[in-house]
């Protein structure tokens, strides 16, 4: 898999991350990871979820994993946990 | 696995999940599952990464699910999809 082939999820509407995957997938790749932290982790599943049932049933859930990730705030230097998930999908 | 060693994920703050699921590894459980439907995914993979970074290294992440299910609402009778999803955490 390339490294190109990874859909971070951030505050955008959930469709927005849909299309990227699609548009990923219409483009050639057979693997696209879906990236997410804290809170966009419920709209990662979603995106994966909308991408499978409503758009391209050939899309398979290949792995799923979760991880801790320490992230150092810029004002304060304060590091903090936040969990993190990603999701691969094969065609 | 019983079906008693499931961890339902709701509104309440992440430690009280993390508690039920020691609680039960700690009553002689080897399999807990945590199920979490829509915005508790996060804090179900909260719970997770907290339970085995934090207090039970011994805990694995054995398998992870996502679903979408159908909910529907009690007023007005209308049903949308909601993403779901299973952390089977093994020790």
């Amino acid at each position: 898999m390339s490294a190109t082939n990874t859909v971070f999820i951030g505050k955008k509407p959930v469709m927005n991350y849909v299309l990227a995957c699609l548009t990923l997938f219409q483009n050639g790749a057979t693997e696209v990871t879906i990236k997410a932290r804290g809170k966009a982790i419920s709209t990662a599943v979603d995106s994966a979820e909308i991408l499978r049932k409503k758009f391209s049933p050939d899309v398979q859930v290949k792995e799923i994993k979760i991880d801790t990730e320490q992230v150092k705030d810029g004002e304060t230097g304060a590091t903090s946990n936040v969990s993190s998930i990603e999701i691969l999908l094969a065609k």
